[in-house]
């Protein structure tokens, strides 16, 4: 017999760093794909692509076509750091990860938000809040009209039975995939079932929110979720829940908007949106995003915490069906945060983003 | 000379108990108004009005246009309790909270939130929340229509300048109220200068939530509200500063669904919904209403937290130019609280609604 090595995997990422924090975060996250254990027999490639509000003001557009393109030609994931929003308005510049996420089609945004085993004396924290990432306000189809007392805007909020059944299917999917985990590894497993709490404002939103929570109750309601517990909340109670009783929670799935606004609040449980963080996830391709802005305060100081671009890393792998790589880096950030001995200023510590990136590092 | 003891002022009151906890509580705002000391020289008159999901089940309308027509003809003011939301869609039912405030032009939300003295070991959070209620998505203009891929759902956000400028200006105005109420009690006054937080997401909304920014910053840069340092916090950043850094917030200002979504988050820090009162102000009109709901778990326990109920009608009276009756039932409220000794389950305690009542009562 011929014992033949498996081929490397190689995978194409796009590095796009945007701006302010964003340029010191996605180089750590490419350092730590570059130093996973060539035992997983996985290969990267990199490519640099603009975007952001320089980019805007450099270029007068703030996603390049060739952003775009590279990413749909040659990439399978990439990598997205952080965008400034212009403090006063500025005429022609729009969120480039909004459009991107709509371009690309990443129908869904994944944010986990959990405690590690040292930095909580309460019951831990270990929830994902998946927001639909297509639609709702974010369609941005806004007007304004002069009316007899002044201006009148409006926008569309847009639900589709569609996008809520996709957002609502993945949603039990991460479900089981979580009891999956959890199953694996029972000692520190936080809960015995696994949940989907549907949030939506269908008491006065009847058709839009209205359509939402019924597709996703029937998507939940297939054979293959049985063994996952449904249940729903309005999103102003979600939040005084969350806030209550975080450890509750598991898989809260909701609409563009409230999952934006949920998943900071989240953030806010675990001490830093510096720990959190995300992936657009579309079919077959991902880009990790680190949940903190652009951090125009600390900018170029090197002391960004890398956490949430780390894990944001890890989370592009898994959903781009590298588990095994993903799970090395959850547990090397982990065993970071727990020994506490390198944390970031955001996090109480000293420790330089270098220096966290380092330590989690010499982990892997 | 004659000296001539002012005549007295009558208020006349709607009494809208609604559904579930709100029958509980109400007959407790109308006892504290009843037991307000005779040297205020205030008299009070009642009606019972019918709003709810009871009522909309026995009349086939949720709001009764007799319930209406006596607020606008009849009332001062009025204490509405809550409504319970049915659990799956009804045809036809739609909250009578919601329309109320369209129809008597009930256009600001405030909910203050604050911790007593003895409630809280960090810095204590005196906030308040200033919420538009009568327009953004809560037109509820929605409609469906069936798509090549199943049904879509629209609705619209409506944003004026005329309902933007004028809620930022009573939350300027109550910034500047507040700022005299500190000033009169410098002992125990938490901040030296009062702000006002705009809230809105017009990193995404340019037209709508911009407008609404705009109208924002150019009413509080009126002259007499010089002494106000404003700022501005995106929604999702807000809930995290919120849940981070309450303490450091004052008055915050916002459109209709932001201002619903703070409101209970700023609810979860101060321990229990059941201690956070609201009004819906309109000119010369004003309903108190505790913020929680109908509570169809506790209903008919008597064991219903009655405070967020007492501190509306205290609010209400503000509104209506009573403050000092107001101050009255507040610092009757702190002084149960801060006690501790009468406290509803809800706070840990084993006080029944009467009972919490009572230790109010005979503290006025
Ligand atoms: C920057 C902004 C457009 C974006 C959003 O609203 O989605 C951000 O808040 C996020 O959550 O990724
Ligand atoms: C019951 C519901 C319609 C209402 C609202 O959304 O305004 C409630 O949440 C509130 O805050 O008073």
């Amino acid at each position: 017999f011929i014992t033949m090595a498996a081929a490397a995997r190689t995978l194409r990422i796009g590095l796009i760093p945007g701006d302010g924090i964003g340029r010191e975060v996605i180089p750590a996250g490419q350092r730590v794909l570059e130093s996973l254990p060539s035992s997983l027999n996985l290969k990267f490639s990199f490519v640099n692509l603009d975007a952001g509000f320089d980019t805007f003001q450099r270029t007068g557009t703030a996603l390049p076509d060739k952003t775009v393109d590279t990413l749909k030609k040659e990439c399978d994931g990439a990598l997205f750091g952080a965008v400034s929003s212009p403090s006063t308005k500025v005429a022609g510049y729009s969120s480039p990860i909004v459009a991107l996420r709509k371009k690309l089609d990443l129908y869904a945004n994944v944010r986990p938000v959990k405690t590690t085993v040292g930095s909580t004396s309460g019951d831990p924290i270990d929830l994902v809040i998946v927001r639909e990432n297509t639609e709702d306000l974010y369609v941005k189809e806004e007007r304004t009209h002069e009316g007899p007392n002044g201006k009148v805007a409006e926008a569309i909020k847009r639900i589709s039975e569609s996008a809520s059944t996709r957002i609502s299917t993945i949603a039990g999917e991460i479900a089981l995939r979580r009891q999956k985990i959890r199953a694996a590894a029972p000692a520190t497993a936080t809960r015995d079932q696994s949940m989907v709490t549907i949030t939506h404002k269908s008491n006065v939103l009847s058709q839009t929110d209205g359509l939402f929570r019924e597709a996703a109750r029937k998507a939940l309601a297939a054979e293959r979720f049985s063994s996952v517990h449904v249940e729903e909340q309005i999103v102003d109670s979600m939040v005084y829940k969350l806030f209550r009783q975080p450890e509750y929670y598991d898989v809260i799935v909701a609409p563009n908007l409230y999952g934006d606004i949920l998943s900071d609040g989240a953030a806010a449980l675990v001490g830093s949106l510096g720990l959190v963080p995300s992936a657009n996830v579309g079919d077959g391709f991902a880009i990790g995003e680190p949940c903190h802005g652009s951090a125009p305060d600390i900018e170029g100081k090197g002391v960004a915490n890398p956490i949430a671009t780390l894990r944001s890393v890890a989370l592009m792998l898994e959903f781009l069906g590298e588990e095994i790589a993903a799970a090395k880096i959850y547990t090397a950030v982990d065993a970071n945060l727990d020994e506490a001995k390198f944390l970031s200023p955001d996090m109480g510590g000293k420790a330089t983003t270098q220096q966290v990136l380092d330590d989690v590092l010499k982990r892997l």
